[in-house]
């Protein structure tokens, strides 16, 4: 019997050079099997015999029983031998039945609520870069190879605990170096261990309200703001309460006027989008409201880095010591957006809870590129890049200021402009369509965004945000004309009541 | 009085040399303004006589005058003038009472319950690399320069796409490369446009779950499983049941024993931390079980690349057209931790939201080091780096199974293990207390996990879990006793009844 069997592997093998003996072998079993040429509990020739009849070596013969046997096809007895398993494998061949039985696989998936409403308002443009898109940096100017060069460096001697997931909410030589580098360039008074290196500012919101917020919980957010903020709070099943915001940055609701919130959102170097920055006033008085009303303030330092004249006004988090901020910002817009490095400033109340929270939900790593990053601000390069980029800017700030005046008029520059940012916020009237003004210039490659989809509350204002960083102002002249042709386009003007 | 408020003025200023000239003014006009010595509604002299009085140039007083008046400090009145604000800013200094009057400031600070539940399950160990550690990889022995080189020599002259946020769910050619790899090596089936670049494991089930699950929702977990799974589960308030594990991997529970799931996690290729290997009969029931219930399956292929003998069995995912499987994978058991690259195949229907999402939640980048790795694939580097790694683990496996057969006796060897993976089950008997051996062994620098922390219900299996992967042969033996001295203490051993 145990010959015939062989026999019957035999005709079985495909002998193709480019497949290995023991594969083959498996292969062949596990067809019989399949097609009933080996019925349920028929016993297998021993390994040595099958070998011998099939002049394998053992070892391919126990490979190829020991795979068959893993995935179930054969069993052993121990002292009787090798069996086909009654459980045959089901035949890969579903019914079309099987296969359309549910909805939940056809093109109409259902996702959670919470996807749902995230995909309802997704903002991230399909096209990244193009003229006068707003928050984006000159990437070309970065010196690509200084950072490089101290990468290979590193790389090519990496030290064990740069190679592993980060213990301490990331490099502890970073963390040294931006404590020194955020003193001076913001007023931020922390120590090393306050700050927690992220992958950017969505990483940061998203664990700050997962940690400390729970579901339904109240926070107060500045009217208009950053989508990727909403995105976030609304993942995170947050009730968010839009906050008015003036030319001194966001105006603290009268007294019961609001529920009282467990998080204030504020960008107060410079307004997103509308650009005011926060008055130092004002910043006691929303540091005294959030003591006052046990809230948590996460202050948004995104481009707090370009300020084209005056010194820049210190960060909330070190205006009082042990203020209840959370400080976050990120090397998006001072070098390049995929960089994906970002930190925060925690009190250091929660330091030590977030940033094992951290591990536990996002894993850190990055290692060596956040130690390259350490050497590349100490060694001076960093600030020096920011001291280019702000002349750079300024500049082509300033030939965007003069084409919409030449255009539109003094008036179409938004009020709360300061002078800071990447980008600058061009009034519209209105009548006027902002929302298809900003598609129309979209598809022509002019990446503005229309103003009115950054508000929470109705009394939407009409504008475009138009970024300067990114556009050379020998390219300007051109993409704005573009962007005129779509403002005065009469189709996206409501005629007059 | 113009030129008297100027000798005011100039009392104050600090003409230190570090001080730029307009901040020298600033600090001195704030000054007055704080200690009244200017008061509210006074006027401030015209820029032109302040720079006159004080031998500055214009633009000096009237940057100072911008920030004082960006600050809330000043005011401007078209035609008429500068003056001193009614509001003045507050004094930093605050009441001891206001400092102490929130609790939520104090050492007590109030989590959210996910955030509690997070931290109270932590399971990150603070040591992330000594001896028999399991599921981490030898770090040293990955060839760091070939990969440097590669991303040197991308770095030089970077692509504009390469430096903006990713939007195509991670590097074009990572996804192409890859799913070209996973075809011959994993025999999943799938287009590049299917693939979206993760963080890692973590990132991919935080995605998911967030997307496809609605909070409450019923999932089924394997029992014993992952911590990480559980953390990111419990986080996004899904109702986690637990499924048995045997020699074959999930045990489908007979229907209507557990509510039907949304989704079923599973770790077919090598059960964690079990080590069984899910046969190919009960792939195809789960298959089968998954669309009749209309759940998704996740099929977490964490460390399929090390099998030491048999062919490994076709992932879930590509056994059967449009299989309702999402595929994730990692590099950090292959390669390294710190690297934070992973990778998810999704179904068709729902990859284009997901890479959505994805970009809306967290922003990708990262992009030079995802073609770095693509073209490091592409070379051959990654396969020849896991041949070598395979050979390197089989030797310490066997080794580390000597030493336990030796000082515990084979049945010391947990039954499910098998050939595959970077770590192995250790029995212990039930009257050992797993956890306060590993806590003893941790303290010296042994890294095992004890096997009873990862259950979910309550029947739990004392064991540990044992690595071998990162630890050289010629320092396991030292490992091991100094293990054994742990396992055997009788402190850990409660007395027989």
């Amino acid at each position: 019997m145990h010959s015939l069997t062989a026999k019957l592997i035999a005709q079985h093998l495909d002998k193709s050079a480019s497949i290995t003996l023991h594969k083959q072998l498996y292969s062949a079993i596990r067809q019989c099997i399949l097609e009933s040429s080996l019925v349920a509990d028929s016993r297998l020739p021993a390994s040595r015999d099958l070998a011998k009849a099939l002049q394998l070596s053992r070892n391919t013969v126990l490979s190829a029983y020991e795979q068959l046997q893993a995935e179930g096809y054969i069993y052993t007895q121990r002292g009787q031998g090798t069996f086909v398993n009654k459980t045959q494998p089901r035949n890969p061949q579903l019914t079309q039945h099987e296969l359309t039985s549910s909805l939940l696989y056809s093109s109409e998936v259902q996702l959670s609520k919470r996807g749902e409403a995230l995909l309802q308002h997704a903002s991230s443009l399909p096209t990244q870069w193009t003229a006068l898109m707003p928050g984006a940096p000159d990437v070309n100017a970065f010196p690509h190879i200084l950072l490089s060069r101290i990468q290979s460096r590193i790389a090519r001697q990496p030290k064990l605990d740069q190679l592993i997931y980060s213990q301490h909410g990331g490099s502890t030589r970073l963390q040294q170096v931006l404590a020194h580098y955020l003193a001076s360039a913001r007023s931020v008074h922390c120590e090393p261990e306050q700050i927690l290196i992220t992958e950017g500012i969505h990483q940061a919101l998203d664990l700050v309200t997962r940690m400390l917020c729970n579901p339904k919980d109240n926070v107060w957010l500045e009217d208009p703001s950053y989508w990727g903020t909403r995105a976030i709070l609304r993942m995170n099943d947050l009730a968010t309460h839009a906050v008015k915001v003036d030319d001194q940055g966001l105006v603290p609701p009268a007294q019961g006027h609001l529920p009282n919130p467990r998080m204030i959102f504020v960008t107060p170097s410079h307004q997103y989008p509308l650009g005011s920055v926060m008055s130092l006033s004002r910043r006691y008085h929303l540091l005294s409201l959030a003591r006052s009303l046990g809230a948590w303030i996460v202050e948004d330092d995104y481009d707090s880095a370009f300020r084209f004249s005056g010194t820049s006004i210190p960060a909330l988090q070190g205006l009082e010591a042990d203020a209840p901020v959370i400080y976050i910002g990120s090397f998006s817009k001072t070098l390049y957006p995929a960089l994906r490095l970002g930190y925060m400033v925690l009190p250091k109340t929660i330091a030590q809870q977030l940033k094992t929270a951290h591990c536990e939900l996002y894993h850190g790593g990055h290692l060596m590129l956040q130690d390259a990053m350490a050497e590349f601000i100490q060694n001076g390069h960093y600030a020096s890049h920011i001291r280019r980029m702000c002349k750079l800017y300024a500049k082509r700030r300033q030939h965007l200021i003069g084409l919409i005046e030449q255009h539109l008029g003094k008036h179409a520059l938004g009020s709360y402009n300061s002078n800071a940012g990447l980008h600058l916020i061009l009034n519209l009237a209105s009548n006027k369509d902002d929302i298809a003004i900003a598609q129309a210039a979209n598809e022509q490659g002019i990446l503005v965004r229309a103003l009115s989809k950054y508000y929470l509350h109705e009394k939407r204002v009409k504008g475009l945000i138009v970024g300067f960083a990114n556009t050379p102002v020998e390219d300007m002249e051109k993409a704005f004309s573009q962007l005129l042709q779509c403002i005065d386009n009469p189709q996206y003007t409501e005629p007059e009541h």
